[in-house]
């Protein structure tokens, strides 16, 4: 490693990940265009940390970058990484990755899960502006026909004006949702139990209670964490009180929701949904989520893929940079607000 | 007819439209708020200017609202309404109820078109978020297949970010297209022959002759009138230069297209297409564009329907108090855009 007389040392960078993730999120292209204060220990990342090559890599690296399939950091990495101070996730949730003890020795830990929020929103506005116009439903019904149809015969009171948008969590996610969701004429309303009237107001939207905002509102989209606390928390007497026509929308985690009693609702056939993620992920040949007319699955695909991993990279890079001049991070992970973050 | 003193005499007002055309728009909730300088000569619509009492109403009519399925309005009936002097349109174009002795004989002409606009923006901004995602295509395999896919090995380089938008027209709704996608990373073209580059900034767009604009942007969106000048101005050569994994989105008419050539460019299989519109419309039962899997047809719907039907019949009777008032209308159709316009 060269060092000069007046520049400090450089930060010393390592990524620790499959290498087909480190294939999509950090191409040669990127790697090539590393800013100077970062120095890439090797170009190839370190799937595992008990190997020969993570051995030495350990032993001087100051910043790992981490991502999808990282295996865990835990005492017996740092007790081989004297010199590691950062951990910068270039994707959503650190848990599965991160152990408490990188907390506890000090370290700092950053996500990328303000980015990867982004992708997530897109895709929220788009299903929610859909649904209000029952797009899913009269595009189905003319490929199948093949005849003119009268819309507002089938849908009376379609349509995306003034129509209210029900957002559960004021997370990272649930903010972008809310702020993309501002220039159309529909009324933002939001449940979240850290979140006051005053700082709902800030973000656009109405705060209320959650079985309130779940039986008035049009689309109900959720964005809370999966915690113990959340688990179930759309149950099933919440999905009995969505009203009829309206279209529940989940991108979060299909834990949060009592599935049996949603697909029992859906078979009445007056409400809708629009499913990113279920549990399991992928539902078994026989669920009834996948013949249902008024259900639409997707493979959880909210999230940040192909070009909008790009973002993730250049947020992790970033932190990195900021670390290795010296700088405060942006993107913290702090243990204090990890018991109610996704 | 009551008149007071000291205020003028309220501006007397009509329907002209089939029976439910005007529940759907003037319910009665709407006609019983009608404000002070507005007097409704009869609740009931004028289906034909033909009838007894449309010669009645016709004598004394200030202003006609008009709306989808109005009859034409021509010098026969000008000669029988000798004090009419506004047409507030209550829906898109004026050009099939609206002959041109109406403007000739100095009549004001008003349509709800910039309102109408904001639908269409709403459902071309949902469908470039999922296009460039490959919602669609990976929901439908997962419909089919129920399996786990890697949607990046299916669709590289798919995702939002930095994804170039064509948008071919900046006619009202162009325009609030380019508007409703400004907070998104995609990189905003326009393509229009009456735009200057720098108007075409001030839209946030970056001017393009339009076979550089379909040949480069990874969604095409088109946004032009129906006019003699763009009867099939989406050639088959453009159609042929369209990028793979491109999506073409119509929601403006069907003229507008070769669609021999866009049936023939999507057999092949490499690009998409989101069609509102399309000639005829209905498209008879053997059409490919109902089979094909890269095609995404819905009935027509991109424009106001249900609740957003309130927003034009609120234009329209703005304007009709804005004539009352003696205000300069907000709205108004003249003679001389009549020939670039939808
Ligand atoms: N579909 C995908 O591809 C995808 C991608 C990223 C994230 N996600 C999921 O989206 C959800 C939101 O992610 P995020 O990063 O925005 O979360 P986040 O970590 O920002 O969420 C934390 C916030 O959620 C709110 N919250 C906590 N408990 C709540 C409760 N009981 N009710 C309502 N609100 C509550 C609080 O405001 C808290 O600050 C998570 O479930 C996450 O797993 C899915
Ligand atoms: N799908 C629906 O439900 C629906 C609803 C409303 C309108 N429409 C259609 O949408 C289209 C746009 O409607 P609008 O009201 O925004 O139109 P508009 O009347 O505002 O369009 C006029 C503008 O189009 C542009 N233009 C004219 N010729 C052009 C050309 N050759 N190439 C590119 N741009 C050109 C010019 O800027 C002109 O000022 C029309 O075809 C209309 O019929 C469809």
């Amino acid at each position: 490693m060269s060092t000069s007389y007046v520049s400090p040392a450089p930060y010393r960078i390592a990524l620790a990940m499959p290498r087909d993730v480190a294939g999509w999120f950090f191409p040669p292209a990127v790697l090539d265009a590393l800013p100077p204060e970062l120095e890439l220990l090797s170009r190839e990342p370190l799937e595992s940390f008990d190997s020969p090559e993570a051995e030495v890599i350990l032993g001087s690296v100051d910043g790992l970058l981490t991502c999808w399939g990282t295996p865990l950091i835990d005492a017996s990495v740092l007790d081989r990484a004297p010199r590691l101070r950062t951990i910068h996730h270039a994707a959503g949730t650190v848990k599965p990755h991160v152990a408490r003890v990188c907390w506890e020795r000090g370290l700092q830990v950053t996500s990328a899960a303000d980015e990867n929020a982004i992708p997530v929103a897109e895709y929220t506005v788009a299903m929610v502006l859909l649904a209000n116009k029952k797009i899913f439903q009269l595009s189905g019904r003319l490929h199948r026909e093949r005849t003119a149809m009268d819309p507002q015969a089938l849908f009376p009171g379609m349509g995306n004006h003034r129509k209210r948008v029900g957002v559960i969590g004021a997370s990272r996610i649930g903010r972008h949702v809310l702020r993309l969701l501002e220039p159309y004429s529909l009324e933002l309303c939001v449940a979240d139990p850290y979140l006051s009237t005053e700082e709902a107001a800030a973000l656009g939207a109405r705060l209320l209670p959650l079985d309130e905002l779940v039986a008035t509102s049009d689309v109900v989209t959720l964005h809370a964490p999966s915690l113990p606390s959340t688990a179930g928390m759309i149950s099933r007497a919440l999905i009995s009180a969505l009203k009829p026509g309206a279209t529940f929308i989940n991108t979060a985690r299909g834990e949060l929701v009592d599935q049996d009693a949603l697909a029992e609702r859906l078979a009445v056939g007056d409400v809708y949904a629009v499913l990113d993620v279920t549990t399991p992920w992928v539902l078994p040949e026989g669920s009834p989520f996948y013949e249902l007319p008024n259900v639409l699955l997707t493979p959880h695909i909210a999230g940040s893929l192909g070009t909008e991993l790009e973002r993730l990279a250049a947020s992790a890079l970033g932190e990195a940079s900021r670390a290795a001049r010296g700088e405060a991070l942006l993107h913290e992970v702090t243990l204090a607000e990890l018991d109610r973050m996704a």
